[in-house]
This record gives C-alpha cells, sequence and structure tokens, in this order.
C-alpha cells in the first residue's frame, strides 16, 4: 500500500488533467480480476467486484487528483512533477481503496453482495469530478457508500465522524459596483464605487449578525476589494468577490438572496447600479445518522482505531456530499498525524505530510464496515425469506 | 433709545404672544404722528413717515419678540417675566427703530422720499413674522429694505457686511425607520430598526463629503437617535431628527431629495420602510450687493463706526431672508460687544448682555442710509427730468 | 395537581416578593411530612424526603415565581393579582414538584436513598435565587439534579433534550458615548455623539460576523439607542443598550472584551470617550451528557411520552444553569402545546396557557428518573460491596 | 505670437525633460538683448529687462512643461511627438511670455523700473519647478508677481479673479491598513483587512461632513481601495489612496491629523495596525486682495477684455502658489475659449485647444499691469523725494 502511495505522490495530476493516475488504477483493478469501467464522468475509474452470494452492494470512493502546489518536502519519494503536488492526500485515499480492493477479491466467494470502488478524478476542482461520475452511472445499483478522508491534524489511531452537516457548502460571489467616475476634487459629479463599496462590505456583516439564525453556522467572507485608479481620481467601479459557506440549503439561499438585497439597497442609496453573481460550489456534505453510527460500531472493534472523536463540522467543500444526496452513507476522517512530527502541516501547505499507517487504519475501517454491512443486510434478508 | 430698551427688556413677550409690546410701539409711533398699521399678518405694527418731497421709499425692519428663557443677569432691569428674556437684543432693535423714527420725523419736511418701520413679531418661532406681513403688505411700495442685528460677539464700533448670502436656510427632518421588533437573542426574526438607523446616520454623512459641491457650504446634522426597548429586546423603530443648512436653494432641494434617496435605500437593503419628513424652515439671507456696497459706503462717514468687516456667513436662520426676496436691500451686524466685559456670552444664553452704546451706532447707520439713499434716488430723478 | 396549580395560577407572586406561595409550599410538604427549610437563599424552600434504604441523594427543581403581565385569559382560575400573571407555567412546576413529593413519600419506605425538593424563587429576575439557594446550601449532598420546563410551543407528549449547551448565557451591556455637543450648525465644533454611536452599531456587527467561531452560536443585539435633544443641537452623549447571547465561557469572555476594544477604537477615532458596563447575567445551561441520555432511555419507557426529540440550543436564559455547575444532572423540556387550541401563544405572553394534562408527563418522567437513579445507584453499591 | 506658440506645440517636451524649449526660450530673449540665466531651479530659464529709469521690479510667470498625452486634433501644428502634448496651454504661456518680452524691451528706455520673465519648467508634475527656482534666486529683488491661466472652458474676452485663495492645495495620503490573512471560512482566526478598509473608508467622510467648517471648502477623496487575494482568503492588507484638497492652511494640517485619528482609532477597533504617509503637494494658490484688485482696475481699460467676472475657487492645483507666499501678487485666469467651437474639451484632454486670440488679450493685460504697477510706485517714489 506503502509502494503504491508513494507512487502515485512522485507523480502527481492536476484535477481535470489526470491520465497516468486513472490508468495505473484500472490496470491494477484489472489485473485483480474486477469489471473496470474508465471514463467515468470523464477521467474516472469504477471497478465493481461481484460477490459470491447475493446481498447488498456497497460503494466505497476515493479521489486522485493534486495540487498546483510545489512540494517543499525532501522525502526520496518527493513529487517529480515541479509545481504539482499530493498535498491533500489523495495518493494515500487511492492507494488505500487499491490494496482494500485487493483484500476484498480475496473473499470474493463469501462475499455477500457486492462492492463499488469508485475513484473519482478532480476533487480539488468545481465543479468536481463526482457530479458527472453519478450522471455517468457510477451510484446505479449502489446501496451504502462510504469514504474517508486522511486528515494530518488528527492524531494517528482517531476516527472523527459526525452525523448530519460534516462539512460546509462553498460559494463564491462577486459584486461589480458601477458608479460614475470623476475627478476626486468634484466628488459631487461622480457616483464613488469605493465609497458604495466599503458601506456593502459593512452591511454584508449585517448577513451573519442579523439576518441568519444564531444557532446556523454561517460565513460570508469578502476576499478581494478591487478598485484602482490614479490616486486623484475617483474610481467608477469597485469589485467585490467573496465566499459563502453554509451547511443547510436555506440558509444558503438565504444568504443569495440577502447578498443581493443589501447590494440593491446599498447602491440605491448612491443611484448607482451594480451586477451580482453567486456561483454555486459543493453542497455541504451531509451524513446519515443510521450509517454514521453504523461506522461508528463497527470501529469500536477495529484494530489501529484508538479513539472515537465526534467532531466539529468543517467549513471547507467537498464534493462528496453530491453522493450523499444520491444514496445513504458517510464520510469519515482518519487521523494521519505523527506523534514524532516536530511540525503539522495543513493541508494544502507545501510541506504537507501524512503517517503512513493511517492508509492501514483507513482500509481496515472501510473493510471492516463494507462486511459489516453486507453481512448484516445479507442476514436480515435471510430472516425476511423465511 | 437707552431708556425705551431697558423697558422692553424688562417686559419681554414670546413669539407669537406679543400683546404689550406692539401696543406700546403703536403708540410711540402715533404719538409721532406717522401712520400707523397694528395687527399687520397678525402681531406686528408698520408705521409710515411720508417725507415732504417726492421720492422713492425705504423700510427699516426691527423685531420685537423675546425668547423662553430664563434670564441669569442681576441688572437693575432684569426681566420680570420668569422664564421670559431678551435675548437675542430684539429689544435694542425696536429702540433703535422707534428712536430713529423720531429723529426722521424732526427732519420730514425735507425727506425726499418715505420711510417705512417695520416692527415685526415672533422672529425666532418657525414659520415667523415676515411671511404674514409681507402677505399683509408691508412691503407694498417699498424699493428697498435695510436691516441690522446687534451682535454681542463682534467689537462695538464694528459692522460686519457681506453680499450673497449671509445667514443659512435652517431646514429640520425626520426619519422614522420601521423595522420588525422581536427578541434580542432572535435577530432573525427581526428587521432591527436601530441598526438601519445606525447606517442612515453613517450614509448621511455622505451628503456633504460626497454629494454637495465642496465650495458650497452645508450641514446636516442629525440632532435626536431615538430607539428605546428593554435592553433584550430588538427595536421595531428608530426616529431619526435633524437639521440641514443650506445658502443655496439647489443645494437645499438637492439635500433634501439625498436624504429621501438614501433613507430609501438603506431601508431597501434591510427590507424595512420608513416615514420622512422634510420641513422648511426660513430660507437663506441674500444680501444684495448694490446695497450693501451702498451701506458700506455710507458707514465709512457714519461716526461711530471704527471698522468695517466683511463677514463669513453664518450658519443660523433669520426669517429677515423673506423680505430679501421680495425688494432689494441688505442685511448687516452692529457689533455690541464691551471690552470692558470679563466675558462674552453667545446669543440665547441665560447671561446674554449688549453695550448699549451699540444701538446708537445702528440708528446713526440706518438712519444714514436711509437719507443718502433717498437723497441720491432723488437726484437722479431730477438729473433725468432735465 | 391542577387544583393545586390553578390556585397558585390565581394567585401569583413577583420574583423576590413572594410570600404565600412560599408558605403554601411549606404547608404542603410539611404536612406530608418532610423535613422542611424556609427562607432558603431569600425565600426558597428545601423539603427532603429521606428514604427507608441507604443511597445517593437526587434533587429535583422548580421555580414558583410570576411576571409582571396582565393576564387576557378568561379562565376561570384567572389570575387574581392585577398586573401579574403566571406566565411562564412556573405554577405548573410547583404544582408538579408537590404532588410528586406526595407519591414519592407514599414510597418512602423502599426508596434507596433521597429526595430533596427545591422550590426556588425568583427565576425571572436577575440575579435570581439559585444562586442564592445553592450558597445557603440547597445543594449540599446532592449528587444528581433534574428539573424541566414546561413548554407551550411543543406538543403535549414530546419531551425535548439535548446534552451540552441547551439555554445561552444572557449578558447585558451598556456603552456610553461621551463627545461633546453644540449647535447643529457648526458640527466641527463638536464631537457628534450620534454619529460615533451610530458607527458603534455598525461596528459591533462584526463580532458575530467576524470575530466569533462561525461554528459557535452568538448574538450581540442593541436593543436601545438614546440620543435625544433638540432637532438643531448636536448631541453630547448617546447611550446603547444591548445584550449578548453565548453558550461557551470563552465566547463570552471574548465578546466582553470585543465590545470594549470596538467601543474603545470607535471613540478614539472621534476623539470621544466612553463608559462601558458589561453585566453578566444567567450562565449557560449545560447539561451533563450521561445524565441526559439517562433521563432519555429512562422516558422510552414513562407512560404520556409520545415522542423524544433532540431540539436546538434556547438563545433564551434560565438560572438553573447555576445547579448545573456544582452538580451533575440535565434540564429538558415537557412539552404543554395542546392540539386542539385555535393558537398558541409563546412564554410570557398575555395569553400564555398550558395544556395541564402536560404536568402529570412531567411528574411521570420525573419520578421515573429519580427512581431509577436512586435504584441503579443502589444495584451499583451493592455489586461494590460483593 | 501664434507663430512661437506653434513651434512649442508642435514640439512638447515633458516636465522634468525640458531641453529644447528653455533653449529657444533663451535664445529668444537673448537676441532681445536681456539678462538671460539658464537652468535656474534646474531647467528655468530667467530673463531680466531692466528699464531706463529706477523702479520697482515686477516679475511675470509662464510655464512650460507639457503633458504625457496622445493629441487628437488634427491642426497642421499637430505635435510631433508621439505621446506628449501641450494640453494645458503652457505653449500659448511661453509665447505670450515672450512676445510681452519683445514689446517691453522696445520700451525700455522709458521704462521705470525691472521686468523679470520667470519661465518655469515642470509645473505639471509634483514636486514642480517653482520651488527650485525660488531656492536658485529668481524671485530676488522682485516686488510684485503677476502671471495667468489660458482657461478653455471660458469665453474669449472674459478675464476671471478672484482674491484670496483661488487654487486648492492638493496633497495625497496612503493608508495601508494591516491585518491578519487567512481562510475565508474562518474569519475568527484573522484581522480582516477588507472590513476594517471599509470602515476607514466610511468614516473618512466624516471629516468633511462632521470636522471641517462648514464655510471652508474642503475635500477628501478615496481613488483606490487595494485588497486581492483569493476570493476564499480573507486578505491580511488593505491599501488606500487618495486625495486631500483645501484652501487654508489650518484646514489642511488638521485634515492630516484626522485622517490619522480616524486610521488609529478605526484599525484599534479590530486590533489591527497601519503604515499612514501624507504627501504634500503644491499649497493652495492665495491671491493677494490689493495685487488682485489692482488688475482688474486695469483690466477695465484694456482692448480685447470684454468682461470681469469673480471666479469661484477651482478645487486642482498650481505651483505658482510658492510665488505669491513669498512676494505679493495674483494669478488670474485668461478665457480661451471659442464661440464658433462646435464643443469644448477641458484641459489634459487629447483634444484639448485655445482660441489664439486669447494670447494677444493675456499679453495686453500683462503688459498694462506692469506698466501701470511701474508707473505708480515710480509716482509714489517722485512724491516722496519732493
Amino acid at each position: 500500500m506503502v509502494e503504491i502511495r508513494r507512487h502515485l505522490h512522485q507523480n502527481p495530476e492536476l484535477s481535470f488533467e489526470e491520465v497516468e493516475t486513472p490508468a495505473f488504477i484500472a490496470a491494477y483493478h484489472e489485473k485483480l480480476g474486477l469489471d473496470v469501467r474508465t471514463g467515468v464522468g470523464g477521467r474516472g475509474v469504477v471497478a465493481t467486484l461481484r460477490g459470491g452470494k447475493p446481498g447488498k452492494t456497497v460503494a466505497i470512493r476515493a479521489d486522485f487528483d493534486a495540487l498546483p502546489i510545489q512540494e517543499e518536502n525532501d522525502s526520496p519519494y518527493k513529487s517529480k512533477v515541479p509545481g504539482v503536488m499530493h498535498a491533500c492526500g489523495h495518493d494515500g485515499h487511492t492507494a488505500t481503496l487499491l490494496v482494500l480492493a485487493k483484500v476484498l477479491t480475496e473473499m470474493k466467494d463469501d462475499l455477500e453482495g457486492n462492492v463499488v470502488f469508485i475513484h473519482q478524478h478532480a476533487e480539488e476542482l468545481a465543479p468536481g469530478g463526482a457530479i458527472a461520475m453519478i450522471e455517468d452511472g457510477c451510484l446505479d445499483g449502489v446501496d451504502v457508500i462510504y469514504g474517508t478522508h486522511l486528515w494530518a491534524t488528527m492524531s494517528t489511531g482517531t476516527i472523527g465522524y459526525r452525523s448530519g452537516p460534516v462539512m460546509a457548502a462553498a460559494d463564491s460571489f462577486t459584486v461589480k459596483v458601477q458608479g460614475k467616475g470623476g475627478h476626486g476634487a468634484q466628488p459631487h459629479k461622480t457616483k464613488d464605487s469605493i465609497v458604495i463599496g466599503a458601506q456593502l462590505v459593512s452591511n454584508l456583516q449585517q448577513i451573519v449578525s442579523r439576518r441568519v439564525n444564531p444557532l446556523d453556522a454561517a460565513v460570508v467572507s469578502v476576499g478581494a476589494f478591487e478598485a484602482k485608479n490614479a490616486f486623484n481620481v475617483i474610481a467608477d467601479t469597485a469589485k467585490l468577490t467573496g465566499t459563502v459557506r453554509t451547511f443547510k440549503e436555506e440558509v444558503r439561499v438565504a444568504i443569495e438572496k440577502e447578498i443581493d438585497r443589501i447590494a440593491k439597497g446599498t447602491c440605491l442609496a448612491s443611484d448607482a447600479s451594480y451586477e451580482y453573481v453567486f456561483k454555486r460550489g459543493y453542497p455541504a456534505v451531509v451524513n446519515h445518522k443510521e450509517d454514521t453510527e453504523f461506522v461508528v460500531d463497527v470501529a469500536r472493534k477495529v484494530p489501529g482505531v484508538l479513539q472515537l472523536e465526534e467532531i466539529e463540522p468543517q467549513m471547507g467543500g467537498e464534493d462528496y456530499a453530491y453522493y450523499l444526496e444520491k444514496v445513504p452513507g458517510t464520510f469519515f476522517f482518519t487521523g494521519a498525524e505523527d506523534a514524532e512530527w516536530e511540525e503539522t502541516y495543513p493541508h494544502h501547505h507545501p510541506k504537507f505530510k501524512i503517517n503512513e499507517e493511517a492508509l492501514l487504519i483507513a482500509a481496515n475501517l472501510l473493510g471492516a464496515t463494507t462486511l459489516a454491512y453486507l453481512k448484516q443486510n445479507a442476514e436480515k434478508k435471510v430472516e425476511l425469506t423465511k
């Protein structure tokens, strides 16, 4: 497993540009004798293991794209591609899934159902690979889906779980204020877009402070304010760009509307106009309660799992969200921090790394959950047949 | 003159409540044998002196109402009316005009024209007495008008003048923000009128900073912000009350409109509504250039006038403005500060006082100007007849 | 139980003014033969039932004060006291506890431990009665505490529970901005406290939007903005009063500090000064996890409990919080809405009412939990002795 | 005169890069036989005409640099230098001065005093040429200075004058807000420089609306707001750049201080820091009253002058200001608009042009004023000698 992960780490490929990685994955599964579909939803790979006995179908997902980051680690298996790096652990996800496929294939005859291995491209770049793979049928016949993220800032041995929203919907927006430019010494002949934009930034603070239920987590951040001219010229336009994070669809919809309302009123107060674009990113990852509890129950007996921690939701986004909109399942976090590291680097950092022992834990838990699920549902079926 | 002034000082009457004062004035003029009209525009008195020779008609105006202030001076002629005081010098204005009438009456036969003495009630309280007196004919046949204000913060001997705008238009406004109240812990179910009102106050600053020509003086001040509830209840309404000062009609009109625009946009941004009332007070006093220069020329030779000072406009209001909208003329300031005072108190202060020598200077200058005007225009007439 | 509740309903007493109510309660318990302490922490009553067998000590708390509200219901047992009303269900709480005491007293001999009935005065008015009763020893020897709130907007038959924070810390604050007053036409000679206060309100929005973790619920509301003068006078002071709601002590402390920081900077920007008072109200009610789960387990078998609902935290406050800072326990909500009502009125409303059937459910659940707790801990003890 | 102007128009040179222009000027004056100094204060030329009789010394100033603008007119004498254009009339100023020198030289023997022709480089680019030329002695021995600006938006035949401030001080400033960057989804870990900068822009509006005397014209404009990152990253810095226009030194100094005060308080409120740079540009051009009235008196009899107009101050800047800080004098505007033009383009416009007849008017008025001044002061001298 470590070998595969290191091979992938040395050969990272950017989102929507993956060629060698899916080929490598497909070859591996084909060698195992699984049914393999390539080019799923573009560049995804789906391998299906059909068990020797009838039963349910479990899907397990791993993503395989890398990031436009120059690696700054000095390991022997450092990225060979300048400016591209597996800085989010997707190499580990893929290795975990491949080795798990091998192990489960060995148990094929006794398997009471089927397992679908979903290798997804382009998780890091909207619109992401998940939505296209789903449209291309990767979830057809699937009863439940499991997935995990190796997490560099959580101790190895810890499994982080949460029912309900676990990762935020991550949207972006742009408001372009159209005022009227002019000489800095003659403000009365202009509509000062910087003054309007400044009010807009202030007024947007009210969305979270006044218009969203205090119990609903939400973020509205303006990340860029651009209005550039000579120092003595009043700017005719100001462009604000920002991000919105939410966990509930109703809150997401309300914020989209409130930004518009505030932009409208603020511009009207200065007789200016505006253009507003709200661009939806990934929705919130909402774990199903029953499936999350199921994984937690299984985890108690999985070797290597030392601690189960109910985590706070993460404000970051993941296109795993789309799978959970279609089928039941859960997404958990597998701790991959090494207690011996001098410093821990966060995901997307040029010095990001993971403790490779975590791959085995992830594989064990995904495998054990899959087997437990198939077994439980097979028994039920039997009972029902009686 | 001092005697008259002190009599009036001891017996002040509030705006629109004047009874004894106009009676006293009328009696004085009647004794001089002038044509006297009382109850002009309500409580005003107009006395007309017809000269022995034909010519133009000059009006001179003095106001005679007092203020709802408890005098704190200890002079022997202190106000006898509790809570009412001549704290703006109108007693002096009246005395000046009466004595001037007496002097001019003595010169009656040689007078080349007529003089109209306008004693106005209610200058201190909008809508003021001027507008009603004009409607009631006090300016009929008048060619030019002169008036002065004794000025306690300018040295006795100084005459302050200015062509063009010399006192501001003083208007008031109210914006009542109608939000939606609710529990302080549930802002998302409310439209927080305090937050909206706060933005409104901030946004109103832009009128002067961005929307009025920097060369045009203007003030927009919010003097009251009222939104009161229990500390844990979000207020459903916030009431803002303020004042606007301007010198040009176009700026005045623009500001009235801009307050509305800003209230509209600011409320819209929070889905709230509002009621807006803009109440016009006195317009700006705009001195006519030719007449102002005429007074200045005359003043150079008037005994007691030590200094002529071109003053900055005053942001305060005066309903003398209405006379100047109808006929040419000017309004100047007669210094009435005594160099020996330990402290000088501003107009409307409970310890306000004036140097009574200033009354003579005012009378001299008004009289000299009147005579010069009548003479100049009489001569012209003669020249034209040749 | 209904009879007692109606008696109390007709005879409500305000917080810190209770006389008849505690006397009534004490007499009831004394008649049952319990150990009764009156005047606990001022006006509280504590009755102790000592069981026939050794064991743990369970406390159950009910509050008994009423509100300064004029009842608008027309029931035969309407409040007889003008302007005072049991509009929050405390009459029901008290009746529940009294009848429960009677029932448990009947089981006295078999009881494996003790039960302390805490009747608390003054829940509605800070600083509340709880803190004084605790200081006066009401929790001495207590191992666990249970309490409930009848909830008029939740269906009868439903029990609402939640581990962790369930009711917010409710604090209040005042910021008095000290500017410098003056004439509305001369802003440059003033420090305009309304403009400063307006900025302050806007800037305070950032606490929730920018400075608190989006995952931590918090509210900062300004409920009153007072700055009143004549319309043409710039106000020298503006007084802002508001409320803060939080669930975590660290967030509470941080917000107290941030309000100060913002007031300081905002005033400094205008060379003004300020006075800031932050007044702590009740802390957050934080239910203990184990005890909450214990009640939920018990509730599954209690007659009348139709549904168990994990509720969202409430932003309102309760001084039950203090008990849970001292001993383990939980506070749950007992649905008291009647499906046949045409309209449901919220707590503190003049037409507030409760379905009296809910009292029985509350008593059943509190009683069953108490017995289960004593039994469980007694058994354990036995096991340990073996 | 027209020929010279057209020659210069075809061969414009940028500020601080002038070579041919000063050489041309110097050659012209040398040919007339005047004392010529070149390289004055860098690239300036000063020519002195000593009159045949003793008397005062009058300086006349013309600037000669051009602008980095591509001319879009199609005249036969269009600029030959790509991207450089005399778009502000300095070619006309220079031609006027040269021909005036020729005329006055012809009257040399009767001249009761001296005339200094100051040809200044680099008026368009701060710090300007004036300050260096003064330091290099161009005003030594000068008693009075005159200058004019050809004005394309005022009718030919009109002379615009004004005592006191006539062109504004034009300063610039930069405030760099230093917050703390971070992920857009975690505002509580950052100090959001865009939110702080936005407040700063809003708060700066108060300088003009609240802190400057309403009678003093002033402008504070933010022309650029730069804070650019990925949409989901909170910006660590925001840079604001702006301009300040004032007419009085005390207002200028106060505004410099108020920007600092507001930046300090606003940043403190968010625990952020800032860097503030206020860069003084040219001071206000303040015409001396006596000299302005003198020019106006002279102008009444100058052929070509059809109208004398007291103009409003201009918010633009001019380094002629420095001369008037050293010696008495005035700066007036010579209308150069042609009634037959279809459209009038403002100064600094690629299609800017002037009516060449205005050059003669300018020369006549400057010449007549110079002669009148020398004559008046010579007479006085004679009187004194008696």
